[in-house]
């Protein structure tokens, strides 16, 4: 399941070792709150995050699929792009994406600036152009003297555009769940169930992938490992990246943080609750069925990792002047 | 243009008098910040304002189409309903909805409470019905627990969910903009060519239609007078309410609030720009073709009703849980 072994140790070792309190000792490590290094760029990119400008059709925006109010994501198996376009893949969450090893379930983005940019170009998801972007978004004077306070030059880029959602999207981090309160020392935060679940987490091997401060999202790991995984998706995983068969069907291991909001589940979104999803990952990963007992303890246990969602004030978008161009929802 | 004759003699005298400076003495008066009687209500209906799981598909809310971040609009000419289905009129803004003598373009809602149900329903729109967005709803514990809270009683019925809605967009007003400043005594919160064009305003007769704090909305007037309105829109106005031939082509007058955030305008969402508006307007209604000056200055008026826009924290919607019925995006 894993390409090096090297978690594998750390875990059984923990698993065996009993519960340790101490954040440090545990192979999840608490979330921290955002530092907002630059509050005149994250603003900025969330008016960017907020505006369906960005889309041919003026009716999508990045929160349509990573909705603020629903975990960062649509709840949907796939999202609807333009012109009600299935999309080809489960719509991950952006809460916490800073954390990933790379963006898109085959990582095809290095980082969030890099992702910012295929949705909006993408023909089936917003269906713009990254030039008619700039266009719309150059031809709003308030737009305009918000990119020259934070970039400092008259010329607007799709770099400074990427570059500001991608610093709002930093900021999307999710601290204070009830099970980093526990990791911090607070005992009674957690209930005996819900420790037991994230006990059996660890030591049935869950934690093998799902680790880190995102609990997960940092490594490519193959889906379907004791058993293979039957899905009528095309989506191949990490090979459509590297070109190498052996990473067929290797997707980036989801963050379980919110896991509680971001159903459904998997990359093709099949699993609609997470008591489905801890079944199927137990059988095809682990070659373990869960006892309903232990499936409810699991369940318990990732609903503990819902932290405190960013609270957000709605931006005021800058109208359109007589010169925007106007979108084109129908063709 | 008028079904009665007294608003134009109000606004002649007025005109005739220069400027009057006491807000009771204007034919527009300003808008008084909102007064929220019941927080938990309005909480309660912001959150189904924001939440698509009121729609088919699971992507479409309230706020799809009366979005918040630009003006209670969405800045199209026709919205985007379930299946990207091409809306049959433009969606008139929410903001200061609840001044409306009646709601939709044609009246035929009589209040909000009345209108929220409609889109809900409309297949082509949410493409919902009443009975399963209650489903949905009654399924979520902490909808289940809030709906209890607000209405005191177990049982959830789409009456609760209207009023609710109804109940948050009647706090989504607009005080404070530059042109009610002035009312309240400021002087110098308008510039001379914005004044003009107020002046402008009430001596060319626009002033009969658009009147009242909304500055508009107050009644419903023929589309057409001097010169018949040419457009490829079936919608025929308030005729399909009453019946009346009479009223065939007789729309509800909109609101001139934050009118330069509600673009496009008319009911068929043809004119781009404010000078088009005003240009169309002038000719059609007036009979009375405005110089590039003229225009210009109306326009400046107009621009001085943008009022402080809400702001709003984004909800966060509690998740669905296992027995929730699932959207269906895709048929």
């Amino acid at each position: 399941m894993c390409r090096t072994l090297s978690p594998f140790l750390f875990i059984t070792s923990l698993a065996f070792g009993g519960v340790l309190h101490a954040a440090d000792k545990e192979p999840i490590q608490p979330i921290n709150a955002a530092k907002v290094a630059n509050p005149a760029m994250v603003e900025l990119g969330k008016k960017l995050f907020f505006d369906p400008r960005l889309s041919r059709s003026g009716f999508i925006s990045c929160n349509s699929c990573h909705n603020l109010s629903m975990g960062g994501t649509d709840n949907i198996k796939t999202s609807i792009g333009h012109n009600w376009q299935r999309g080809p893949i489960n719509s991950p969450t952006v809460l916490n994406a800073s954390m990933n090893v790379a963006q898109f379930w085959d990582g095809r983005a290095k980082d969030l600036q890099e992702q910012a940019g295929g949705p909006i170009a993408n023909p089936g998801e917003m269906a713009f152009t990254h030039e008619l972007a700039i266009d719309v978004l150059a031809s709003i004077p308030a737009y305009r003297a918000q990119f020259r306070q934070v970039f400092g030059q008259d010329k607007l880029t799709i770099e400074q555009v990427t570059r500001a959602i991608a610093a709002f999207e930093e900021v999307l981090v999710t601290p204070g769940s009830r099970f980093d309160q526990w990791l911090m020392g607070k005992k009674s935060a957690l209930t005996k169930d819900e420790l037991a679940g994230y006990q059996l987490f660890k030591s049935s091997g869950c934690i093998a992938c799902h680790n880190g401060p995102a609990v997960g999202g940092n490594t490519f790991q193959k889906m379907g490992v004791v058993e293979p995984y039957k899905t009528a998706m095309t989506a191949q995983g990490r090979s459509a990246v590297t070109g190498k068969d052996a990473d067929r069907f290797n997707f980036k291991v989801p963050t379980l943080r919110n896991v509680e909001l971001t159903y459904p589940y998997f990359h093709d979104g099949e699993a609609a609750t997470l008591t489905q999803a801890v079944d199927v990952m137990g059988r095809l990963q682990l070659g373990r069925t869960f006892t309903p007992d232990e499936n409810a303890k699991l369940v318990a246990f990732l609903k503990t990792l819902t932290g405190k969602q960013p609270q957000l004030v709605l931006p005021i978008l800058p109208p359109s002047s007589d010169t925007t161009p106007r979108p084109v929802p129908f063709d």
